[in-house]
């Protein structure tokens, strides 16, 4: 497998290349007369909110696509599709991140202020997060539109997109129910928030991207999916455990969640671990802002081995999740399935 | 031609049916597990936001299919599919309503609160605007897929919904400098806002649905859109015209360009006609919240007569319209673009 280290480097930069291609066939969309104003606007907005990341959703497109392959080495024209893929969940994660950072009233991402927050910008925002949005659909008709599979990835992302907005929406409305009611909040809700919000998109999509280019039908991947969607929700467990147990410096933000009354994986099994006075801290002190509250919450957390416990969920998620994959007939997709799995296992950011 | 007043009262309700079939598809999506709360919450955000409007758009679908077919009578399934794509872009609309009130910090729309302005709403309304947006790519999956023009259908709905979130971009760009020097608005910029913004969802989008129902090929279609583009131009200008001068228990709402500094016909217009000393009035006066100020704009407009410049407008666009429309080889669409310029022409509303 071509994933040692002087390769990697080099496809990283061949990826950030082919952003700087896709991002000047938007700034020229001919079903568009840009002003001079808006064109600078759309690429500052751009610059600003996509390259920014980790780049871990778009560039295991690629990868997974050239574990599809068994390894071959791969075309200039297939390192350009997948790449051009890849930026497309780099968009969509842009997308949402502008507009979640505007409904959270968020301050900071990726160690800059909120889009939103720039004094020129504000609620203009939201628009922008709507370009974003349409930059997806653009792109791959400028790339795919005479390719057999072009109406499957406009199906794709559609379904996909539809999935995140859902799992948003429950979180929204169950954050809002919550605050009344803190016993609102249970590990099957948790669970179902995750795997809409997170797991589709971040996981699922990338892998069925490079699925689709390969020429799979994804309806007879459904096996796929599932385990995905699977390592997706592990993948959100860990990002709630590191919210309140990871160092800030490395995960790059100082986590807020029982501040922001959010229905954690942690306050979720709090809930369910705790007894009837260790309850009533909770629903005393969780969501507030005061950091008095905050430490009377944490303090329970360690009274309750949340740590402890969230080590055996790791293991014990770590586990199924290897069975699912060696149950799967075919090697290529075990490979590409292990890779992504070893990207997350006992991640520290 | 059916358009006598009893079809169309038939067909009005009969589109009315089709939202109530569209809405509980959506209600029952298996791409999603609703919990309650989010199934009920997404059935009142639909009630509140999509069949408020007048329904124009929409029931021009089954309108300019019926034209396009002679007249003859539609059968129930053509008019299931064509009321199906007029709610897509009533959905389209009312996702585009919903972000345009947050933006522009709107009190009422259709003469009730604006949705995000509902106290359990607030910021969750971003958030709807885009399950807004989700679900047209939902119901064209679920009535169009295997249809031969599936994918000229999304290419469609793609391309407008970029080209009108580009539109709003540049009237909120433009609106963010024209505070800073009010000379940047110009008649040029107006006509490329409202061009992008407005017409090509409003008037080209149903006209173009009924052709591609229709079996043809939108690419064979540029004079079609050019003179639909330019209709919904003239609409808009009306717009902006009755903002100022229209009756406010007519069109629903008290128009507030004038305080809002927005790029409206009438202020433009005024840049254009006025000398150096009425310029310095419009200068000092525009954008500003106080009665007083906006009051010495309006008695500017009338010094100018924007009145009378705008009763020629409308005859030289009326003329000019009619003039393309009659050049085109196509009665049927001929018969099509009348229909449109009749519903408009000289409105009150």
């Amino acid at each position: 497998m071509a994933d040692v280290n002087g390769t990697r480097m080099d496809l990283r930069s061949k990826f950030l290349n082919v952003y700087s291609v896709l991002k000047s066939e938007l700034l020229d969309d001919p079903a568009f007369e840009f002003t001079n104003e808006s064109r600078q606007w759309v690429e500052r907005m751009l610059d600003y909110n996509v390259p920014g990341g980790k780049l871990n959703r778009g560039l295991s497109v690629i990868d997974s696509y050239q574990i599809l392959k068994d390894g071959k080495e791969l075309t200039e024209e297939e390192i350009f599709l997948t790449s051009a893929l890849g930026w497309c969940i780099e968009w969509l994660q842009a997308y949402f991140l502008v507009l979640d950072d505007i409904m959270d009233g968020s301050h900071t991402r990726r160690g800059q202020p909120c889009w939103f927050r720039l004094p020129k910008v504000g609620l203009i925002a939201a628009n922008d997060g709507i370009i974003l949005r349409n930059h997806i659909p653009r792109i791959l008709k400028n790339h795919f539109r005479e390719r057999s599979y072009y109406v499957d990835l406009l199906d794709l992302f559609n379904e996909v997109e539809f999935q995140t907005a859902s799992g948003q929406m429950i979180d929204l409305i169950t954050t809002l129910e919550g605050e009344k009611d803190l016993s609102k909040y249970s590990l099957s809700l948790h669970r179902r928030i995750v795997q809409f919000k997170t797991a589709y998109y971040s996981f699922y999509l990338p892998v069925a991207c490079a699925l689709v280019m390969s020429g799979e039908n994804l309806d007879n991947h459904v096996a796929v999916k599932d385990i995905l969607v699977e390592m997706g929700t592990y993948f959100q467990v860990q990002d709630d455990y590191l919210d309140c147990y990871g160092e800030p410096e490395k995960i790059g933000k100082i986590g807020t969640d029982i501040e922001d009354f959010k229905c954690s994986w942690m306050v979720v099994k709090a809930l369910e671990l705790c007894n009837e006075e260790q309850k009533k801290i909770l629903h005393e002190h969780y969501g507030k802002a005061d950091p008095a509250d905050v430490a009377k919450v944490k303090a329970l957390y360690n009274e309750l081995d949340l740590q402890g416990v969230f080590a055996e969920y790791e293991n014990k998620s770590y586990e199924k999740l290897i069975t699912s994959i060696e149950a799967h007939p075919s090697k290529a997709v075990q490979a590409v399935l292990k890779s992504f799995l070893g990207k997350i296992y006992k991640r520290q950011k």
